[in-house]
C-alpha cells in the first residue's frame, strides 16, 4: 500500500477491511472519514461485466447511520429535507435530499423507519450529524443524534436474491424494493433492505455490531460459491449508466433538488416543515435554468474526471460534466452533467472540452443511459 | 495513480495540486473532501530530516475556512467553544476546541479573528460548516456561515522565516507567534499567519483566490532554491515528536478537552456560554482519569498504526496508541496514547501490543518528546 492512502485510524477501517484485503482489493477511496474499496479485478470494466451477471459482496460500511431517536426525531428529520415523511412507515426506506436554508444539497441519504420516533440517515459523504446535532441542540429537541454501530454491506447483482433466499430464507424474495426486514445473523438479528448503489438488483444488510462482519461476509462468501460471487464496490461505468448520482460529484451545497432530478422527494404541492422550502418554493416557481442529464461523447476512452468537464455549443458553456468513463456496452464515453436549459433536450449535439485540451463531439441524453 | 485514489471531484483538487505533481508527489490522503499530499521522498525520514534543516512548501488547503460574518458570528463562535474568545483581537489566531453539549470534541481549528464580527475557523478533518449552519439556522442568529475560496499553503522549517522577508518584506520578521498580518502577493493583500501543522517554525498564507495558486507556488519555489526548498507536507515522524494532535486519530467525538491535554484552551474558572460548558465543568469537577502522553517503545519500527494498540501493564489496558511512528533520532518508536491515571507519570513501565501479536517494551514520557 506504499503508494496508496497514508492508513491511519482517522481513515477509519471497517468491520470488513481484513476481509477485502484478503479478497485482493486495489486500493480504497475514503468517504465518511472511513474506507472503501475502489476495486478488485484489473480493470473496472472487469468488474463492471461480473456485476451485470453474478453477484458481488460490496463493505459499504462507509454509508454511516446517522440515528436520531426521541420524541421530536420525525420533526427533526423533516426539518431538514422537503419530502413529506409523514406518511412513512415502518419497514420503509426513503430517499430524501438533505438540504440547507437556500435549499443547498448538503446529503442525499435514504432514510429508514425503524420507529415512530427512531430513524436512520444512511448518509453519502458529509457530516450530516453535525448538522442534525447543530439544529437539535440550538432548538432544545428531545432527540438523540449519534452514530450507531451499524455497517452496511450490500450484496449486489442479479443473482443476490437467489443466494440471500438460500441463505436466509425465501422471504428475502418478499421484500420489495426501499423496503427492509430481518434476518438471523449469528443469533442476532439483522435489518436487511432491497436497496443499494446499483441497477442491477440486491440487498443491503445494515449490521448492528462490528464484532460479526467477518462472521456475516464469510458465511455469504461461501454461500455464494455457486453463484460466481466476487468481491465487489460502487462500480463507476455502472452508476453513470444507471444515471445514479453522487453527493460531492453531480451535487454539491451550490446544487439544489430541483436541478438534480430530484422534484418527485420534494413536497412542492403540500410544503412540509424544512428549513429550505421557501427558498425551494421560490426555485420551483422561477423554474430551473440548469438540469441533470447524460452526455455520451467521444470515440476513445476520456481520462478521470476529477475536476468539471465544459459542455459547449456554438462557443458558449452550457453545462459541466462532474463524472465520465468509458462505456465498453455503448462504445462511447457517458458522462453526467448540469445542462442550460436551452440545450437539455434529448440529442441536442454538444462537445466536450477535455482537460488534455482535446475536444469530443458528444450529445444529450436522458436519464439511465439506454 | 492507478494504485492510488480513485480521483473524482468529490476528492477535491487544489490551487496546488498540480505543482505538487509536478513536484513529485507520491500520494494523496483526504482530510475535508480535499487532497492533501502524503509524501514526496523515498522514505518519511527524508522528509522528516529535510524538515528539521531547510524549509519546504506544503500544500494545505485541506484546511479548509469555515467562515462566520454577521451581527451574531462572535456569539456564535463562542458557543462552539468553550475557550474565551472575547478577548481576541483582530490579528490574533486562537487554537479553539469546538465540541458538543456532552463536551466531545467536533474539531480542533484555528480562529482568526478578521473584523468584529468576521471570523475564520481553520479545520480539520470534519464538516464544522454543517454544525455552524444547524446552530445558526434553528437559533436564527444573523450570520452567514460560508467556506471561502481559502487556500492555505503552509511555509515550514528553520529557514522559513528568512526565504519570505526575503519574498515579501521585513515586517515578516515581526509577526508573532499564532498572530497575522499580510502580504502582497500579484496584487492582492493576503494574510499571512506565523503558525502550521509542525514544530520547527514558519508560516501559512491564507490565499484567497484559487487562481493565483500556481503564481504564490512559484514565487515561492523560485526564491526558495538558495534556501533548498523541498515540497513537504505534515510529517508523522515530526508530528508525534512534538506532541502534535490530530482530530479523527488522538480525538474523536468520545473525547473530551480536558482528557486530551487541552485545559489551558478552556475557560474552567470564568465559564463562557458555550454549549458543551455544563458538561465540561462537571468532567472537571470529578478529574479526568485519562489522558494523553506519550510512549516511546520497541527497539525496531512498528508497523503502521491504524487502529488502537492497547498499552498493557500487569496484564491490564491501561490506554491506547492512536499513532505511532519510529523516530530515527531517538532510536525506538513514538506514539501518543490516552493514559488512564494510575500509569500517567512519566517513566511508568507499560508494554505496547503490536497488530502481529507482538509486544514491545516501553515507557510513558510527557509531550512533547525530548
Amino acid at each position: 500500500m506504499a503508494d496508496g492512502l497514508n492508513f491511519s485510524r482517522r481513515l477509519r477501517r471497517t468491520p470488513y477491511t481484513d476481509s477485502v484485503e484478503v479478497a485482493g482489493v486495489r486500493g480504497f477511496s475514503v468517504v465518511n472519514h472511513m474506507l472503501l474499496p475502489k476495486a478488485f479485478q484489473t480493470t473496472v470494466e472487469q468488474d463492471y461485466w461480473h456485476l451485470r451477471e453474478h453477484v458481488q459482496l460490496w463493505d459499504v460500511s462507509c454509508q454511516r447511520q446517522v440515528q436520531l431517536e426521541g420524541a421530536d426525531a420525525e420533526k427533526l428529520v423533516q426539518w431538514m429535507t422537503p419530502r413529506d415523511i409523514s406518511k412513512a412507515n415502518i419497514g420503509d426506506c426513503l430517499y430524501v435530499p438533505i438540504v440547507d436554508d437556500a435549499a443547498g444539497l448538503i446529503n442525499d441519504p435514504v432514510l429508514l423507519k425503524l420507529a415512530d420516533d427512531k430513524f436512520w440517515l444512511s448518509i453519502a459523504d458529509s457530516d450530516v450529524l453535525l448538522y442534525a446535532k447543530g439544529l437539535s441542540l440550538a432548538a432544545k429537541l428531545n432527540v438523540t443524534v449519534t452514530e450507531p454501530d451499524v455497517s452496511p454491506l450490500a450484496v449486489q447483482g442479479p443473482k443476490a436474491e437467489a443466494l440471500l433466499c438460500k441463505l436466509f430464507g425465501n422471504h428475502i424474495g418478499d421484500i420489495d424494493f426501499f423496503k427492509y426486514d430481518w434476518i438471523d445473523v449469528a443469533g442476532t438479528k439483522q435489518l436487511i433492505a432491497r436497496s443499494g448503489y446499483s441497477r442491477q438488483g440486491g440487498f443491503e444488510i445494515y449490521l448492528q455490531g462490528g464484532h460479526l462482519g467477518k462472521a456475516l461476509w464469510d458465511s455469504i462468501w461461501s454461500a455464494g460459491e455457486t453463484y460466481n460471487i466476487a468481491p465487489g464496490c460502487p462500480n463507476l461505468i455502472e452508476r453513470i449508466e444507471g444515471g445514479l448520482l453522487s453527493y460531492g460529484n453531480e451535487m454539491t451545497r451550490e446544487n439544489n433538488p430541483l436541478e438534480i432530478g430530484l422534484e418527485q422527494f420534494c413536497a412542492l404541492e403540500n410544503p412540509v416543515e424544512c428549513i429550505g422550502m421557501d427558498a425551494l418554493l421560490a426555485i420551483h416557481q422561477a423554474g430551473v435554468d440548469r438540469q441533470i442529464r447524460g452526455v455520451l461523447f467521444g470515440d476513445d476512452p476520456c481520462p478521470t474526471c476529477s475536476t468539471p468537464w465544459p459542455v459547449i455549443s456554438d462557443g458558449n458553456q452550457v453545462g459541466q460534466i462532474t463524472s465520465a468513463i468509458w462505456s465498453p456496452r455503448l462504445k462511447r464515453n457517458v458522462g453526467l452533467s448540469l445542462i442550460e436549459n436551452s440545450h437539455w433536450d434529448e440529442g441536442q449535439s454538444v462537445s466536450v472540452n477535455l482537460p488534455d485540451g482535446g475536444v469530443d463531439k458528444g450529445m444529450v441524453s436522458s436519464l439511465p443511459f439506454a
